[in-house]
This record gives structure tokens, sequence and C-alpha cells, in this order.
């Protein structure tokens, strides 16, 4: 058996490396630029020389290695390659492929939000769990599900894309996908300082948010916490319609846990406690005491996931 | 390799047995009477001697046999175990493990939901598909996730319990779960009726459904394929909230195909036609064009899941 494998976590502005053993230790971690001129040709390149790279300067033996494992900011189809990723500015990558010719190692690519809810059921919130759904509230409302340990890509590499599930009837924006009424557009960042706006604008009633000039969701995300009667309405709204959505998908899949990820939920505690009223309200009897956790990887949850993919 | 398994779909009044070749070819189907009595402890005896006498009538070798799966309804877990089902009158029961003992085969046992799923995907509707969502429209509504070829049984044997994802906040009358504003309130048969009695109540609209004492199901999706506008309107309705699910669910599992089964489904192309405009408004891009089925197999979906589950 091979003692070690890497992690690998390709973003916009940089590339997140892991060195890890085969049981989940993390050797070491660093980062490389994202160069992403010329169609983000030389990304990949990159990848396969720092792997080679470490490689050298740690003396292993390349039998020694399980393989690469690859998270990519797009939809990955289930042979590891890519139709197009606008962060990286690529069209057409075959990403596994690609990979495993630089290194010579077996690697495996897959969308970065799959990738690390396979990241949080291997090491993370939920470790050890087989069947997860790990929502990520940041900029926008990413998703992964883990069944049977292993990620659902879909048939278009769309499986997880949780954030863009149609949660309200009658939306008037639209939403980054082109779609209304998407969770993304409510339990996102962005989302809870649209809900914020609508809110605010709707009631007369006092508030600290009144005072800002730019409010942000950890504006509102605080004055909740600290027991402001709008910021409440304005969580109550949303862990109304994320609480719902997730009852939804639970009933497709019936995770043993669902892990709560991204910026937004460094609220803790009285997030998940706002969300799992509304969800244990829908849930299906049988699924109404699933667990439900805050992140605990953070952004290292790709490189775990990434690892654990080619294990 | 073996040639021969069963396919046994145990329903609350008969159990359907089938005798299949490895390659999914029915060789023989026969009934047996569910004998409930006694909270249904001869069932499973039952099941095992049908079994064994077919394997004596035909002379086969138990060694040529790859083994026995069965549907049940009622939640399932992994190990094949059964907490409680309800129209079997059955407590806890181990259903692989007896059907074991039974019959000297391995055997492997699935929510029927589930398994109608994987007829549909292995012989049916999406003959030959990994990944495929199955939503049965009949009294209830039932459904079964299929992702990289095998059921999602969930932690709690509710994977694929789409009929009680809540689709309408403030809902006043209860779903049979309990909860408020399950699918299948509204797009079960018994939901279709549920819709057209307040529909009709809303408007004064002329429809020939006036005329009916007792509404069917099939009297309003006759009435709306021939163009009735009343009928018409409780399907967009309808429509709307199944479409909405369902897209929903590709947003979390992406299929390559949605089969649409159930007595409900009898109603053909202008159903599927009602949910897809809907569907398709709500799915995130690149699930849109999704393939959406009228299962095929029928009462015999169950069998022939049954069997795939043991190859």
């Amino acid at each position: 058996m091979s003692s070690y494998c890497f992690g690998i976590d390709v973003g916009g502005t940089s590339v997140k490396c892991g060195l890890f053993k085969t049981d989940g230790t993390l050797v070491e971690k660093w980062e490389i630029p994202t160069r992403r001129e010329n169609n983000g040709d030389k990304i990949l390149p990159d990848v396969g020389d720092t792997i080679n790279n470490k490689i050298k300067e740690r003396n292993l033996d390349k039998k020694d290695i399980a393989g690469v494992g690859i998270g990519i900011p797009g939809p990955v189809n289930g042979k590891g390659e890519v139709e197009r990723a606008v962060n990286l500015y690529w069209g057409f990558k075959a990403v596994s492929k690609e990979i495993e010719e630089y290194t010579g190692l077996p690697a495996k690519a897959g969308n970065d939000a799959n990738v690390a809810a396979l990241g949080e059921a291997w090491k993370g919130a939920a470790a050890g769990a087989q069947n997860v759904i790990l929502v990520t509230l940041g900029t926008g409302v990413g998703g992964g599900i883990i069944v049977d340990g292993k990620i659902v890509a879909g048939e278009h590499g769309a499986g997880g894309e949780i954030g863009h599930a149609m949660v309200l009837r009658g939306e008037k924006e639209k939403c980054n996908c082109g779609n209304h009424g998407c969770l993304e557009q409510y339990a996102s960042a962005t989302g809870i300082v649209r809900v914020a706006g609508r809110k605010l604008a709707e009631t007369d009633e006092d508030s600290v948010l009144r005072s800002l000039s730019n409010i942000t969701a950890k504006d509102v995300l605080d004055a909740f916490k600290a027991g402001d009667k709008v910021a409440i309405d304005i969580m109550e709204y949303v862990g109304d319609l994320l609480g719902g959505a997730l009852s939804g998908f639970a009933a497709v899949v019936d995770p043993e846990a669902i892990v709560i990820g991204g910026g937004v939920s460094k609220a803790g505690q009285p997030l998940i406690d706002c969300i799992q009223k509304y969800y244990r309200e829908y849930a299906f009897p049988s699924c109404k005491n699933t667990r439900m956790l805050i992140a605990t990887l953070g952004n290292d949850a790709g490189i775990y996931g990434a690892a654990k993919m080619v294990l």
C-alpha cells in the first residue's frame, strides 16, 4: 500500500497544495499562484511541476504515492474532464489525463465544492460519515453530495449544485445562473445582504443595521446574535428558505450529516439553530434528527477532499 | 458466473416473484399471496418456500444462481433490515439474513420504491442509465434514486422519500407523514383530486368535472387531455409544484434521466410536457435538458430491480 498522496485545490488566485499520508495526516501544505494568463494554460503544468519538485525535495519514491487528487472551480465529469471553467479562463481541459502525464501518477479531478464535501466527510465536521450533504454559504452557495463515501458528480458535473435549487417562486431579480428564486439568492453572503435591504425597507422597526452605510452579511449575523429584532427577522427568513431546501435534499439522499460551511458559517451555533428549527419542521420524520454541523476544515477542506479522491 | 437470479417484490396483498437470467431476461413470473396474519411472520418463509420449489421444479443448480433480491414496502437499511413495515404488520425483521437462511442463497433487501427505480434504470424507461431519479405518482408519491447504478438507501432508509419533500408553505391539511405541504399532497392521485376540489371551488368556470359525483385523478387527467380549462388549471398547478421539486432534486444528484411512474403516469406525454415546462423553467442550466420519461415496466419494475440488486 502507498504511504502518500497529494491533494490540490485550484482557486482563482492561488493553488493550494497538500502532501498527505494516506491515513489523512497532512504532512505539508503550500500554495502557488494561479497563472490565468493565456487561457490559464500554465495552471496544470505548474501543478505538475510543484508536485514533481516536492517529490524530489523530499526524496519520495513515486511507487509510494497513491496519486494526485485535484479540485477545480467548475463542473468536472466522471472522466475528470472540464468543458469550461470560467474563473480559470479555461475551455475544454482533460484535467486528470494532463496531471497523469505531467507527474506519472494516477490523478483524479473533481469539482471544488464536491471535493470540499469529501474533505469534511473524511477528516472534517462529519469525519467518518459515508453520506453527507455539504452546503457552502459564501459569496455564492455551493454544495457537495457524498453517497457511500464518494462524490456524486452527476451527468453534467452538476451534482451538488444545490445553490441553484429554486426555493421561491415569483422572485423578480435574476440569479447569476439566469434563473429566478435560487437558494443562492437568499442564503449566500450576498443573498443575506439582499434580504436585509428588503426587510429594512419593509419595516420602520429600529435596528443597528440602519446606522451602517454598507451592510455586510457579517453585520447582519452579528446583529442577529446580539438580538436585533430586524436582523432576527432577516435570518429567520433565510433559515426558513435554507432549512426548507435542506429538508428536500435530505428526502433525496437521507444523509448521516449536513455540514454548513463557507464564510457565513462562522456565525456558528446560533446559525445552525436558526436553520435547524425550519429543517425539523419540514423534514421527513426519520430525517428530522439528522446531525447539522459547522464545517471545521475551512480553506483546507479542498486539499483534504482532493487527497481522499485517490485513496 | 451465475446464470440465474430471483427478483421478489413484496406487496400488501401479493408477493410478485420473478426468475431471471442474469442478462435481465425474465424467464418466469408468478405471484403468491402475502399472508399478513400473526404480524406477517409467514411472509418470508413463504418467499423462501416458493424459491426453493421453483429451483426444484426447474432442476436448477444453486451454484448457478446469483442470489435473491427482495423489495419491501418500508424503509430498509444497508444491512437489509427493516425496523417496521406497517403494511406487512412487521416490527423488526432481518430480511436479507432470513432469506439467506431459508434459501441458502445470497440475498439483498431494499425499499420497494428504490428497487423499482433500479428496475427502470436497468431494463425500463432509462435502460442502461447509471444515474436516475424515479418518481412514482400513485396513491402516494414514492421515489427512488440511483447513483452510479446503485440504490441510494440513505442513513435511515429514507433515501428517495421525495414524496415528502416540502413544496408548499402554509398548507393547512396534514400529510400522512404528519408534515404539511409535502409533494405527495398535490402530485399523487389523491393529491390531484384534492387540488381539483380546491380549484373547482375557487372558480365558476364551466368544466366536465362538475358533472361527476366522485372525481378521480383519471377523470382530471382525461379532462386535461381533452382541453377542459379547469382541468388544465389543475394540472398546471400540479406540474408547477412537481416540476419545481424535480428541478431541486436534479440539483442534488444531476441524473441522466428522470422517470415518472405510477398510475398517474398513464396520462403519458401530455403529463410529461406539463411537468417539463416548469422543470425547465427552474432547473440549473446544465440540467434543463435532462430526459424525462414515462416508466415502462409497470408492476414488474419491482421484480426487475430486485433481481438487479444481487448482480
